[in-house]
């Protein structure tokens, strides 16, 4: 029943869904909007998109799914702005990447039976560099898609069946859904998401003071260290917002980890060294 | 001119080495010995070695190679035990992980013109996991190699022409070769291999430990998350070595670590955030 779809910001994750969505066999329209011009060009020369709407307001009125595939406070800024302007036929969604205030917008903006639905969602998918360009139709296959929607919201019937047909549709792009609230959902990708993050930005910005000037010894860690610093690559412009609304989560996280590298490293000959390694086997069992 | 190697512990690095060194086109023999009568069949039935050898000793006198394939302090075992009954017909070489201790055995037990060569070896390759079973003809292509010769050694001729022969077979097992000396190899190894591998067994360690009761929210984290923790399947027996003679060294990288994380944490809406990042970014240029 989902026949037109708006997408605003046609970055990495909102064309991968444009070319996902078509790969899964979508046959209504997908207009895209871009704050950039290239963004939208590119996303609409891969087939993306169908076409680039000139205005982004006025697209996601003549949508019936609204995905918008910006960064947090973006999304919080588009929130409010759609709000006025769209009523029960629509369903707004989204991919942030913490939950807690979109989620809480979106109970003040949204989702009772006279306004639009919104449905708070992130896709655990992503590369270590964004961009149109790097747009990938399997992207999300084999990924899990976390939604944090309240059981308390009251939707119309044409808006739940609007929430059911999208959930729908991101099955179809390969995602296996999973629900969470808000709160646990923040708190679980600080542990799993965000402090791998923010490790591989520590590592890579101590290696390069410690081994940077001498290019040739980076070759010398071989596989392992490029995999544990690949994420180093990420720039700051896609993780400013997660620092600033996951606060609290990361810095706990971070905590943690730290405390764990002094335990080792105090214990780097005695047996608690073994138990570490075993306890972090266990993470790895198959 | 080698024709005769002997590997002692075909391990994975052993067994590779053997895969290697025929793949490159050695025509020799390679005499095989394990402490563990299976890895040693293993080895003998992919092809790796010739022949098991039913006594090390034995085995090393009659090659004019020895590739010591064993971990760190069974590694110093050995160069005690080979120096007494080898001679300057012979070159000792090995593969640990660590080359202090091993460089500074090697002066006082080999090197002199009546003695045996010894050449200490580090090839940057390796697997989470050890066993002849994961042996591979290419685990050492594109690989760095290190060695940690001493220029004051003095080699008869013909040891000389081993060392020479031996560095020839690696660069044709497809690695790359770099000396150092000693204590720079083990500086620069703490950081780009020994902390990478002790981050992942301790961000393993943790998140087993806030999410190891819910299997599902492994999945969450996808591909940045199984990345970051590969080498917490790592055992334990395989880093005590490395952690008991390499100690001050990772040491010094831990607590880099830590202070860098700390300092992260302490910044996260600050600008200090954005110059991690782009640090970060520079040790990932392309």
């Amino acid at each position: 029943m989902i026949e037109r779809i708006a997408i605003l910001g046609t970055g990495l994750l909102g064309t991968s869904a444009g070319l996902a969505l078509r790969a899964a066999g979508f046959r209504g329209t997908i207009t895209g909007w871009n704050r950039g011009a290239e963004g939208g060009q590119a996303a609409l020369k891969m087939g993306a998109i169908d076409s680039i709407a000139p205005e982004a307001l006025q697209a996601a009125r003549e949508s019936q799914v609204v995905l918008l595939a910006v960064p947090i406070y973006a999304t919080l800024d588009w929130m409010e702005k759609l709000a006025g302007v769209l009523g029960p036929e629509h369903l707004v969604t989204d991919v942030g990447s913490t939950k807690a205030q979109i989620t809480a917008a979106a109970g003040r903006l949204y989702n009772t039976p006279e306004r639009a639905a919104f449905l708070p969602g992130h896709p655990m998918a992503g590369k270590e560099r964004g961009g149109a360009a790097l747009g990938d139709a399997e992207l999300f296959r084999g990924a899990v898609w976390l939604f944090t929607d309240d059981p308390s919201w009251q939707r119309s019937p044409h808006s739940a069946a609007l929430v059911k047909g999208w959930r729908e549709w991101v099955a179809a792009m390969g995602s296996k859904t999973i629900d969470l609230d808000a709160a646990r959902h923040d708190e679980l990708v600080g542990w799993v998401s965000h402090l791998p993050q923010f490790v591989a930005t520590a590592l890579s910005a101590l290696l390069e003071e410690e081994v940077g000037d001498a290019p040739e010894l980076k070759d010398v860690g071989g596989r392992a260290l490029r995999e544990m610093t690949r994420l180093g690559a990420s720039p700051y412009s896609m993780w400013r917002d997660i620092a600033y609304t996951n606060t609290a989560n990361v810095e706990a996280a971070l905590l943690g980890l730290e405390q764990r590298l002094a335990h080792l490293r105090e214990n780097l000959r005695t047996a608690a060294l073994r138990e570490e390694f075993e306890q972090a086997n266990r993470f790895r069992r198959e």
